[in-house]
């Protein structure tokens, strides 16, 4: 290991070019801008089932959705479970879209793999080294949400962990820190993308959603990822936001999700990338 | 519950009377003051040991020490596991301390309970809901750090999740939040405590060594937080600060440790308080 | 003024419609991106002049240049003063440029008017109320860079003290708020960009300069900011950056600005907005 | 000047032993605790006198009183000018105390200066290098605060740019950080007490008026800033706190300042300090 570094495996030293993740025929890291779209929370058969139609059409390459929900509150709607699952599975079977879904607890590991095709690691499990260890043994790739408080050297240390335990497929996701600003829930620290880029050869994803906590900020917000040079983007569509059992306040309606998509793809035209 | 909080068993207005923690003979929230000291990790059976019993000379009321460690690198060293919860257990037997111990992973609390008398929930895992429900369902104190960038709303929310699953013995733990400075390793919030008393029962302690991450500051942050109105401190104390496994830098040693509880017993005198 | 909002003329309540701000033939405000480009401090007249060229070439729309420099440090070269922006009017006669330039002390505030097309207030002097009273009472443009522990509100409220005192011609500017994060200089805050367009008529340009601090995020991050809506860039840019006696670290060369200039140019295309 | 550390006046290793700062009979950077009280700002004489007699009965050292007031908004009171000099100057002929009241503007340290008896650069100007320097002039104390995002090594350059000037008697003054919790309008950092007394000979006092802006929270971090070393205490004391045309919040009544002037008074018997 480089003395300087506190990490190998994940540095740019180590490997020099871009890591590239096959995730059926969808290779994340390469020119190609891929888009995660779906509802923060799974919430019924029909509300899943419709948003993955509604995001494939606009140009998804993935659906999201929580089936745990990380929340603040014993109080508020803690998901599904593995009926929230069974609905992903169904509508990655209709849609053919894979499904991302996030893991909280290490005793669900094997059961979020079975339904998933990549797992998410949320922002406040990024420093929880049980569950990185648990998810290195998968041969299922793992987006790594960025701590609330972490720095970059830190977050590349959380993945060095899944990479250390035998799995490469690390793709990094940049949702906002927590600073002193409260016009937005988080503060989306854009500079992230090319500063991990410049530390490492692993992909990096940007949520817009949890970034900003305001949905009209956004589309502006996605557009600028890509430009900042975003290997993707994770945003949470709804199809009726002020509905939403969570996030409702930062979830795109379809429409709006469909420009977006439309603008993203005008722009990767002039910045060299493709797009669906 | 109140409609404007979005906490109810921890809050004040649900009791206004503070709960009163009883540990063998100690009984943590009242006018007494209680010291729980230790090295931050078990590295062997003399080092436990022997560090027990210079604490307690001292006058801790409590031995500290991790079995399980939380570490930014999976290079660094993890903790002893089981062997050195054992050590804390002989520690106990020998001295009579009761012994707090960090649980980090759901599948070991059955295990850390067993062995620890009071069971901490560090400040990586204070959002962890699933552990906090598991924590909750235990009939054993719980010291609850408060998260790196954790606003005392969100703290006292991840108390509600024990509160509300039955265990109503918690004990909240200030131990510094992530800012701009970097003189010190987080900023230590001491104005937290009587933060926390305005809007909650619950008794309040202090960590100055993670707060701090540096000796020097130590002792004149422990001093502040007793005036501060905390209930009691965690403190790193280890044989050889140079030579520890981790935290060496903010550990004191025997003697400094010695010289700081003798002022705290000053201290106490003037301000209404007691301590052994 | 509306009883919920602490600013008044800032307000897109009070003023729907875009604020444009005319300069010489330029108009800010409009579909139209303009870049103000420079080095971070005249250093002499050949470096300015040549400077002056080289960013002219490669499209900017505006000159900058510090003739008096914010320095943490008594020890720091503290800029040329008058002399500097004697060069920097030179250079805007030969070259056609405007000329932005930085105002510290109400005591100048005649001087650098006299030479400046456009004021610039430092972040440090975002609240200055003194400075602020003194270019309200100017007939020219005043940039407002952000403070580096501003809220939006906050800045808000500074830009009102100026269109309260009777200058209309604010342009914000965003340039880093301070976080936790120091893998960059400043935490570049691309939200605040959709953020004050939410909240008010005014443009608002993005320093990637300074809000990054280093010179590899500048040509991500200033595409970014064209990407999340800005009105245009202010960008440092030195003949020899590793010879700078500021900022060097931060400056892009004549050729990477170039380069720069031709990547925003092309995205101008796919945005709906024009460059020169 | 040390090669590693950026200032050379402020550091320890250019003084070794505590700067010591006469006025009148007080010696400020001793074992006696000074506290400094008063009115956040001058509103009328009858105010500022029976304000003056209030705090001087319970035990303060000096008066404090704001004549120019720097406030985020145009629409708020900014002060009474000369006139609160005025009744500042009367209030001090009637008790006794000397007079501590800020400066913002370069062109009001004669006028300030001539009333004041020690002159206070608030925490937004701590880098306004004009004003630094211009107070570096006189041979008076000046109170530097620390700005609200300023590292312990930026306000020790700060305090650079006075002692290089030729003004030893610098009297640093911690007053909060920003930081993402809300509950309190700034973080105190008490932390840096005896972290800038690792590094510099200067007293250090605490405001912990603003630096908690709730007076709930004054008494406690007072007490606690005693406790952490420091010099002494600025508090805002006001006859009818929620009268006040400023921080009114923050400000305690007569009875509560004499309740803890007394309980700051028991504190330093123990701590080897004295108080009047």
């Amino acid at each position: 290991m480089n003395e300087s570094l506190p990490y190998k495996y994940a540095s740019k030293e180590f490997q020099p070019e871009n890591t590239n993740i096959e995730i059926m025929d969808r290779v994340i890291g390469t020119s190609r801008f891929h888009v995660i779209a779906g509802p923060c929370a799974v919430e019924s058969r029909e509300q899943i089932l419709e948003s993955a139609w509604a995001v494939k059409e606009a140009g998804a390459a993935f659906l999201r959705g929580g089936a745990f929900k990380p929340r603040s509150s014993p109080y508020s709607f803690q998901g599904l479970g593995e009926e929230g699952l069974k609905y992903l599975a169904e509508a990655k079977e209709q849609t053919g879209l894979p499904v991302v879904t996030e893991v909280m607890d290490v005793r669900d590991v094997e059961l979020v793999a079975y339904y998933a095709d990549v797992i998410q690691i949320g922002a406040r499990n990024m420093q929880n080294s049980f569950l990185l260890k648990e998810v290195s043994q998968l041969n299922k790739p793992v987006v790594l949400k960025r701590g609330q408080s972490a720095t970059l050297e830190e977050w590349l240390m959380a993945a060095e962990y899944v990479l250390h335990g035998g799995n490469s497929k690390v793709i990094l996701c940049e949702r906002g820190i927590r600073t002193f600003e409260n016009f937005t829930r988080n503060t989306l620290d854009l500079s992230a993308i090319p500063g991990v880029k410049m530390l490492s050869h692993l992909p990096a994803f940007v949520d817009p959603s949890h970034g900003t906590g305001r949905w009209e900020l956004v589309a502006p917000m996605a557009k600028a990822a890509l430009a900042a040079g975003a290997d993707g983007l994770l945003i949470e569509v709804h199809p009726h936001p002020d509905q939403a059992l969570s996030d409702g306040r930062q979830s795109l309606t379809y429409k709006n999700f469909e420009i977006l998509m439309s603008e993203l793809r005008n722009m990767c035209k002039v910045l060299g990338r493709e797009m669906k």
